[in-house]
């Protein structure tokens, strides 16, 4: 195990409290509550390219991003980034589950949104492993077609299991509508999910169609320009009547200053004006 | 003249203190100092489309832009810009000459750099109207060509000038290196210039090749996405050896939230590591 997924992690009192009215409270609500939440630089980048991870933020919002991990019930990413990154996906938060606190407390379901089976497993992978040594919970995978056995009898033996989802079909091949999503894993008794990437995800949950699914956007950004060719947050352009309009907006906003990095809290305008 | 060119501005000192260390100060540096700055949404862009004028920052922030007028020699932008934009380039905080002040006290030069003589001016520009009206110092153009004799004139006429630079004849044709430009504005007593864009001048400054000459970067992020297709800030990718690396990173980094926006004032840092 590398030591990035040893250390423990310590988030003050002082910075979570400024955080806090974002994120999931106990509520009668039949939807989850959505948190979208990533990391770029100063050029919306999330990476140096694709496939290439780019540690992006400093220690503090480091520790930010699994504070907020232990605030959620699940951390949903794309394929793409479970191919790029062997993501950890736990909590290293001091005091959740196998960082010092019993059992799995705190730590989220990570899930994995791969219609077409595209993410390879085996006993090294970060998650796996992580779940074999009860520091953190064993993935999900949401699929659009049947899982491999392999796969699948890998992911159960952790304690993971497959949830097949038909895609709509007139829509895109492969293609989830969020709203079917966030629905299937509430009726898993999922309640909070905290949405981290990447690029593709992120640019979707942003669109007019979906934006109004998600309740708190937490981005950290980092002083740097990471430069062209790098996968950017930067969602298709909206049109109304002739004229280009911005795409989306945040409203309640806060801008909390993180080491380096600034942590910017806010909540979506479903129609901007 | 529009009401937005008449209305008065005020940067409260509370704010104004928060960003003086980032801002020109008395020295005896042959170079002038060189304020990079510039307003985006949280993808990065300056614009929805190129030649869409986009008002990204809210009144506060303008009002530090304002400010930031006050306290250089000069302000300087790209022909695109002037094109697209037909900007004041004064400063309007209250006190500077035109708006409660002496003369032109606290107005600085409007430099446009058009290398190839693309800026058509009459006399509703606004720049030389306010320069008519005694609320804004006449523009300077920066030109690689002769410059069209009505163009002159008009400009004469209100107290401006054309400076011709030789470009490079090996490098890219009609490109001006920016330390030649930088000397060029020096030679003309130039002790501080503020850049504003747009993208084109703003990727170039922040390449590695000329990021060192720059003393400030501060940056306006509003919490918005404008979405595919607009002017973006996302200089060209920087390669060392065969991998991809970061292209530049601020230093000495500050982040001051300014109604729903935050302003980021940092210092380059050469080569990042
Ligand atoms: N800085 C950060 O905070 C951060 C966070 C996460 C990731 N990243 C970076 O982001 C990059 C990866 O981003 P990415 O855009 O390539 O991949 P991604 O967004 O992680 O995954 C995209 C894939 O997920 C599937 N997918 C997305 N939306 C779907 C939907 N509605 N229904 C069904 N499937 C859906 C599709 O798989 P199929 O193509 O198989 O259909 C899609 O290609 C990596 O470089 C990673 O390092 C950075
Ligand atoms: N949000 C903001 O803060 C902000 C600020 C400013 C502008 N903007 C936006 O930015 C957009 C304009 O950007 P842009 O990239 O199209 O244009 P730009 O950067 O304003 O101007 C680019 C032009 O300036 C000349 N130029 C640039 N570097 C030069 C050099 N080293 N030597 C000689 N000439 C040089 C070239 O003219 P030639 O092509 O003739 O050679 C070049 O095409 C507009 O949409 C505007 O609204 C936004």
């Amino acid at each position: 195990m590398a030591s990035s997924t040893r250390e423990v992690l310590h988030f003050p009192a002082t910075q979570s409290k400024l955080i806090d009215p974002y994120l999931p409270f106990p509520s009668k609500n039949e939807k989850p509550y959505v948190t979208l939440t990533f990391a770029t630089s100063l050029d919306s980048n999330l990476s140096l390219a694709p496939g290439v991870q780019t540690h992006l933020s400093g220690p503090e919002s480091k520790a930010m991003t699994h504070y907020l991990r232990s605030q959620h019930d699940a951390i949903l990413i794309g394929v793409g980034t479970a191919v790029a990154d062997d993501p950890s996906l736990n909590c290293r938060i001091e005091g959740a589950g196998g960082y010092g606190g019993e059992g799995l407390t705190g730590q989220p379901r990570p899930i994995v949104l791969d219609p077409r089976g595209r993410w390879e497993i085996n006993e090294k992978t970060k998650c796996i492993a992580l779940a074999r040594e009860k520091k953190g919970k064993a993935p999900w995978l949401v699929m659009c077609q049947p899982c491999k056995k392999e796969v699948r009898d890998l992911l159960e033996s952790v304690g993971g299991q497959v949830l097949v989802v038909e895609p709509v079909v007139d829509d895109k091949p492969s293609r989830i509508p969020w709203h079917k999503l966030v629905e299937t894993l509430a009726g898993e008794g999922i309640q909070s999910i905290m949405i981290e990437g990447g690029g593709s995800v992120i640019n979707d949950l942003l669109s007019p169609q979906y934006f109004g699914l998600v309740d708190s956007v937490i981005v950290t950004i980092a002083p740097t320009w990471l430069g062209k060719g790098g996968v950017q947050v930067c969602p298709e352009e909206r049109i109304e009547g002739e004229t280009r309009v911005p795409v989306a907006r945040l409203k309640g906003v806060k801008w909390v200053p993180l080491g380096e990095d600034v942590v910017l809290c806010g909540r979506p305008i479903v129609s901007p004006t």
